[in-house]
């Protein structure tokens, strides 16, 4: 598990007065990011060597609503590694209270430059290696 | 089931040259708003009498990408309606060729202007009948 | 000029109850997309051709807030072009009263696929002439 | 002046490569929100004392692109306090070489519950006081 924190903006707010829902997909981005620079693989560098990681599922359970002025801990937790594909599980977590605001999961594969389905353990090895060390199955 | 017709803007692609995944929950948010006004049930209508409809959870499977330039349909399923509860499922095809480019599903709550569960079927009866007569529920 | 319609969505509104005025540059783009497409020579097509538009500068005058289930129309006035720029005017008006809510300004040059500024009057010069044509330069 | 650092998200770029245009303006926005936070009166307190405080105007000029996995400082100056008005103008900076990328600039008003115009150096005194200090008047 890795952890990433990060504040609500204002623009991120709907007119019901919390964060719109779509953005929560948006913060789950900028943890896997963070995720994979604290795992010492950056995204870019998976994108230099030509690999594109599209999103090909992603869900989130709302528990909580998040204000303006909040800050927030997203926790990311690598669930699954397989050569072609990676599944996360995430908690948003108010990091003030430590309480659960909402949770989720993503699923990712990965593409070459013409969009054909890549074995990231062939294309990739030492990212593959890197994330397989970092994966945690779940019960 | 309802339809509702939209472009791509360019705004809502990514660097990978295709829509960003969180998008498609602005398309559903729009096709359900689209969905209330051709029932002759506006969703503004709902939050003039003191309703909000917060998304308890949604979901997305992206099965092809959708490019700028093109145009959507986003078909509108409602598959559950309770006293406080709904929910809608969603597919999202290339207008001109009809191919299912996504799915998804979403699952809203009602609240009151102080965050309390309301009974639609109580409060907004009117909303509630209508909504009834749209369910479809799935086998 | 010419005129685009298009409702306000409910995730462009902000806990002010209203557009976030960063909005109001993605419904410049929507409008500057219609207004080719209505020329008969659409962006996409300029893509397409090798030629990328990317914005030089902008600017936006917000004169009254907009309101979720509001319908807009953003009028677009091309009001200068050269072989390297374009230039655009919008006022953003509420489609039932006419009453103006925004103006803005918008400039935009011309780039080749390694980022080197083109001559549209060369390199796309059906665009240019369909533009030229367009222009309604102001007093 | 005060600056504020952040990395740039994958879900800001379009299919161009780089920052949406539009994006800046959120980058503002947040640059604004760690201006207040430093200067020790954080927006959100505003807020709590019933002002809100639209944008009225605002614009930027792209001198150089941003790309996904860049981290950029955004330079906040606010160049102008009156009781009823303030002016900012922003640099953004690629954080590793100090190239400058954009640069903008903004004026925001200050409202009522009702959405009357306050004098915020009468209903929010301190804050008032606060931005005073901090203005740095341009030639």
């Amino acid at each position: 598990m890795k952890s990433y924190i990060r504040k609500v903006n204002y623009y991120e707010t709907d007119k019901m007065g919390v964060v719109h829902h779509s953005n929560y997909f948006r913060y789950f981005e900028e943890a896997r990011t963070a995720f994979m620079e604290q795992c010492g693989y950056p995204y870019p560098r998976l994108e230099e060597e030509g690999i594109i990681s599209p999103v090909v599922g992603i869900s989130c359970r709302y528990h909580k609503p998040v204000h303006y002025g909040e800050t927030l801990e997203i926790r990311v937790y690598l669930t699954r590694m397989s050569r072609v594909k990676t599944a996360f599980r995430y908690e948003v977590l108010d990091a003030a209270s430590g309480e659960l605001r909402a949770s989720g999961e993503s699923e990712h594969g990965y593409l070459d430059g013409s969009g054909r389905i890549v074995s990231v353990q062939k294309s990739a090895p030492e990212f593959y290696e890197t994330f397989l060390r970092e994966a945690e199955p779940e019960a």
